[in-house]
Parts: structure tokens; sequence; C-alpha cells
């Protein structure tokens, strides 16, 4: 499976009636607050790698009645937290974007976070985001509000096989066309690298 | 809670009998492996820190009729694995053998070897052992099998406070004697320590 993925920066607003116009099913909203990590022993933007402990919360539904035991936001309700420890290695093929890639959940996020800590490793940035999940033509469209960054919709899909990116990336360029958008405003920079632009 | 924990090298035949004799309760019996790591940057012998990923599995109870779902063994029973992820910082006070200690489980643990291996992290050593718990007067004994190493017996209870841990300690040493044990044979030394002493 190759991931095929547009990026871009869109106003919400007016990509949501566009998603509700189209009848376009919602998913699924939530939160992550992904901390990448900088190595004590290698420079991680030079080798291209990444240490990331990704927390993952999702809100109660707000159509379901049942309260979950447990709290721990101000309004009683109680977010179930995932946490995944993921490591991405330095590419293998540039021009694929190959590289390896590990990951696992772990059950304490705070004992991840002081493993590495106490292992000499420094957050380096984090970035927060809500994100939701949209399927539009069997694309998934994802609205994402950045914290210090704003808002960007991806749209999505798998390719079988190389020769299908292609049909794949148009198919990508048309639902974007659908929702007001234009592809050629594509951004190819991670939230991390936006983010670390800004802050030089 | 200051535990309180005495070990020594014994056959395990002539003690398994005594815990007979003495009607001493069997608790569970379990495999555990133990990965411990060097790290890429700095020399964990010199600052006592440890990094250790242990596997822990369960063999299915002899006298469980049920037959779990899977097979990872060639019996077709299915062993259930739990893996803990454990960083152990630099002694912070050598007399009391205090430090900072933190573990999650992990859902996948050949992904975080790989995310160590990944970072740079090597294994440094193995530790194997079956082990065995029973209950006799309020302590727990555990018979150790490890590889490379052999048997060991480990009495072991809590202290409320530091008042009480000589009476605990001795509350022990009667324990090992009923065992037909001599506590004046007491090891310091971790299998980690004793298996790394063979190596040299």
């Amino acid at each position: 499976m190759i991931e095929v993925e547009v990026k871009l920066r869109a106003a919400h607003e007016a990509v949501r009636a566009a998603l509700e116009a189209a009848d376009a099913e919602s998913k699924k909203r939530l939160t992550q607050v992904d901390t990448y990590y900088d190595a004590p022993h290698r420079d991680f933007a030079e080798t291209d790698e990444a240490l990331r402990v990704r927390r993952e919360r999702n809100p109660p539904s707000s159509d379901s009645g049942a309260e979950p035991a447990g709290s721990d936001a101000p309004g009683g309700h109680r977010f179930e937290e995932t946490v995944k420890v993921t490591y991405k290695g330095p590419l293998i093929d540039a021009e694929s974007k190959t590289r390896a890639e590990h990951e696992t959940a772990v059950a304490d996020g705070d004992a991840a976070a002081a493993i590495f800590d106490g292992l000499g490793f420094e957050q380096a940035a984090v970035v927060e985001k809500e994100r939701e999940y949209f399927v539009l033509d069997g694309y998934t469209v994802t609205l994402d509000r950045v914290d210090g960054l704003g808002e960007f919709v991806e749209v999505e899909a798998e390719a079988s096989e190389s020769a299908d990116v292609e049909s794949v990336r148009d198919g990508a360029f048309e639902v974007l066309r659908r929702l007001g958008l234009d592809p050629d405003e594509q951004i190819r920079t991670s939230y991390l690298g936006l983010l670390l632009e800004d802050a030089e």
C-alpha cells in the first residue's frame, strides 16, 4: 500500500459547509498531542530520524448518553487517551520516502516520557492539533486545527501499487476542487517542519 | 514501603520438598526474559543506570481444561505475554539504594526493542529465568532458575518503615532456615551482575 496525501491551508468554515453540501460522512474527532524528541547523541534533523510520543484523546461523542466512569476533564467527562511511541528511521530511499518505522502503544504515557527524559532525550517540539475525519468519494478528508499554525485540510487515500498513484492523486485533487480548494496550494512540509520554520 | 529481600543459591529439589512439608502455598509460575541495553552516549555501568525490556510469559496452568484461542507454542498452547520497559536512574542515595524508576507496559515488545535498536541502544545482556512464587509465613518465596547461572531462592517481604526492616529481615532468615538454607550464604549481586562477572 502506498499512502497518497495532499495537504493545504484552508479555513475550515467554508470546507465544512462544502462537506455538508456534498453529504460527506463525519467519522470522528480527536485531539493529538505529539511530542518530538531530540537525541543526546546525534542530530535527528541531519539523520532525518524522529522519536515521537503521541497522545490521542477522543472526546466523548455528544450524542452518547452514557457517562463513562472516572473523570479527567472539568466537565466530569472522561477522555479516553491512547499513547503511542513511534520511531522513524533515516530515509532509505529519499524519492519514495521509504524508511523504517516502529511503533507501539504504551500503557503509561507519563512513564514513557520519563524514560526518554531519563535517558537524556529532550523535548524538541510539541505539535498539538484537533483533528476531524470525513469520508468523501472514498477519500479521507481530515480537518486539522494545529496550535500555532492554523487550519489545514488533508485529502488522503491508498494506492495499491505505484502505477495507481497518479490516478489516486488526481482523484484527491478532484475532491479538493469539490471542496472549493486549489490543489496547486499543496504544502509538502510536515506540521513539525512548519513549526520549526516559524521558530527560526 | 521498603522491600526486604534475601537471595541465595539453592538447589530447588530440596527447597521444594521443604515448602511442601511446610504447606507453603504455590502462587504462580512464569518465564521472565529481561533484555538490558547499553546506551550509545554514556556508560550505564558507570552511571549505574539501566534500561530493560522485560517479557513475562505465564504458561497455561496445567489444571485448566480451557484452551485459549491462538497459538504460539509447539503444543498449540497460547502463552500470555506482557512486556514492560523499565528505566532505572542513577542512585540518588547509595546507602538506601534510592533511585528514580520509570516503567510502562507496552503493547508490542518487538516494536519497543526495534525503537531502542533504531535509536542506537545495544543489547548488553539477556537474563532469562523461570520463576515460581510461594507464600510461607507471610513471606514471598521465589524459586528462580536462571539460564547460565543456576538455581536461586529469594525470600521477600515489605517493611512499612525503616524501623521495621530488621525484624522483617530476621523473619526472612527464619523462613530460610525452615527451608534448610543458611542466611549467611546471602548473595547481594543482581543476576545481571552475576552474568556480567561470569563473562569477564
